[in-house]
């Protein structure tokens, strides 16, 4: 019998309905076969993309040339710009704004073929201090509320250019989602006086049976209540409710572990299923708030196996066949 | 330049990037193409299915044998199932309950080729009869909190079966998305004294931008905030929060009008887009509640176009490039 599991952060309960007789790692997913080709994100085609916001480079190299090894620049279809003014209005009743906000590229290595996984663990750094980079200087902007980091790998993530990339978007709001995960931990804290992620940490220490991986300053689980068959989450161990406070107070040593298990996680999600696609998400507080007790800052990775039909949307009822602990121990007992 | 809208139900912000140079209605459509064969769910395969629940069907006919116009049957791989009790249990801080619920078919036709678009709106009557069938007999079971009926049309719906069918799911919870639908409604009333609904059927008739179709009973329109390009919404007129007191109380013409509404708008959908796979959802409040004031039931439809990246997951923040005034006016432009 399937069963019905409540998120302890959100509400949300999600349905895990095991089909027998069925290997729970296989998917079908779609080949990425790279096609190469004239790319944009590709050293040597610096004038293809907006000028260069920032990038880690080799010393002696001009911007937009190459000799880079990140390289940040504006979206060139930016869902939102960042010149002007919000001019909020109603319509009736109606709210609107101007689409003001950053959309913008960190073009994670100059090597088309090379993903995350496949980057030695100091690259990734590299990448994790460009996120860093550009949310201190982004968070500086007053008209912007909040900061979302994410990663679309394939078609079936929504990606569209096949060079490897992350995103940043500033907002001028607090979208709804992370406003709901504020208020379930605020409840949470309120309640028990603990931060209900370090509570899930604790817990996932003690049962073992959801943990993926993990090290000195980060575990990697398959949450309690995953919306999708191996959804994984990187958590810091050590509580910190902002990405930008923690990337600036830690030593380099938290960084290189963060990268060290990001590239894990994902090669063992590659390998256990067959290089799906996936999106990453980091989570963080909103900006410009002092350390929050009751929040911690982490990273969603979820690999996107199955499509999302129409019970999901008009419930936000999610039904996973995959039970976590059988995800974790598939993700735990891949070879690497 | 791009707009922040936000809907006044819920609360979500989503974004209208319109990109320039685009055809409104040019998206990369997968073919439809049914493959037939041997399907459980066409006429004379009545024994391939799980025993028929409840049916429309011609005099002298008995029951799991050809005859009928439209058919219930369980899902033979249920999300949930409707033996057992609930169990109610806490693991540490995490809660979860047996996968107890109702998970139904309604074969809507024993045409495999028809859609409920080339269905005569007398056929699709019975289907929205059947619908009513299965939702008074389904909330006399107290375990029940909430009933969801949805249709998934096509591969990128997540339709796994091609012959025309909706499906319902009787849960033991009220999911998360409903909650927060009743909630801003609830809200909204406290503050205005009106329902929201209401209002925006107001607002809709006065401003008429985004207006697919009406008639005397059902209107249907684009949404203000669209979560995805040519969304559309068929509301009742008249205020009435439960879709199953709505199909007693009424006479049989609204029964009727919504049927061909529903029928005029997946054609419009299907000859302005060239026929996208989509998902449809009825919106009704909370089981045995009594007349709600602030909350009204309705149904939305969603063409699935694009797919959903990591930004729409991590934020509950869409973004759309069709603003649904231009997607209402491709719609009520198109000759059917």
């Amino acid at each position: 019998m399937g069963q019905l599991r409540k998120d302890p952060i959100t509400g949300r309960w999600i349905i895990i309905a095991p089909e027998e007789d069925r290997d729970p790692c296989k998917f079908i997913v779609r080949k990425h076969t790279k096609k190469g080709g004239t790319c944009p994100f590709c050293e040597g085609h610096e004038n293809m993309t907006p000028p260069e916001i920032f990038a880690f480079r080799k010393n002696g190299t001009t911007a937009n040339t190459p000799g880079w090894q990140v390289r940040v620049v504006s979206n060139k279809f930016p869902a939102l710009r960042i010149e002007g003014g919000l001019d909020k209005q109603g319509i009736g009743i109606y709210d609107l704004m101007n689409g003001i906000g950053a959309h913008e590229v960190i073009i994670e290595t100059p090597d088309h073929y090379k993903e995350i996984c496949d980057l030695d663990s100091a690259h990734i750094e590299l990448v994790i201090k460009a996120y860093y980079q550009r949310y201190v200087d982004l968070q500086g902007d007053s008209r912007f509320k909040y900061i979302i980091i994410f990663r679309n790998y394939g078609l079936d993530a929504g990606a569209s250019l096949e060079h490897p990339h992350s995103q940043l978007i500033a907002l001028p709001v607090v979208p709804k989602r992370v406003k709901e995960e504020l208020k379930g931990a605020k409840q949470y804290f309120d309640y028990r006086g603990r931060c209900v992620f370090c509570d899930i940490i604790a817990q996932e220490l003690e049962e073992k049976k959801r943990i993926v991986t993990e090290n000195e300053s980060f575990l990697a689980f398959n949450p309690f209540t995953p919306r999708f068959p191996f959804e994984t989450w990187i958590m810091p161990r050590e509580h910190c409710s902002d990405f930008g406070h923690y990337a600036q107070s830690k030593d380099k040593k938290s960084v290189r572990e963060l990268a060290k298990i990001l590239k894990e996680v994902l090669l063992r999600i590659k390998l256990t299923l067959g290089d799906p696609s996936y999106n990453f998400i980091l989570h963080s507080s909103p900006l410009r708030q002092k350390e929050m007790e009751d929040y911690h800052w982490h990273i969603e990775i979820m690999p996107r196996l199955m499509g999302i039909a129409g019970f999901e949307w008009g419930s936000g009822f999610y039904i996973n066949p995959t039970a976590p602990e059988k995800a974790a121990e598939c993700l735990r007992d891949v070879k690497i």
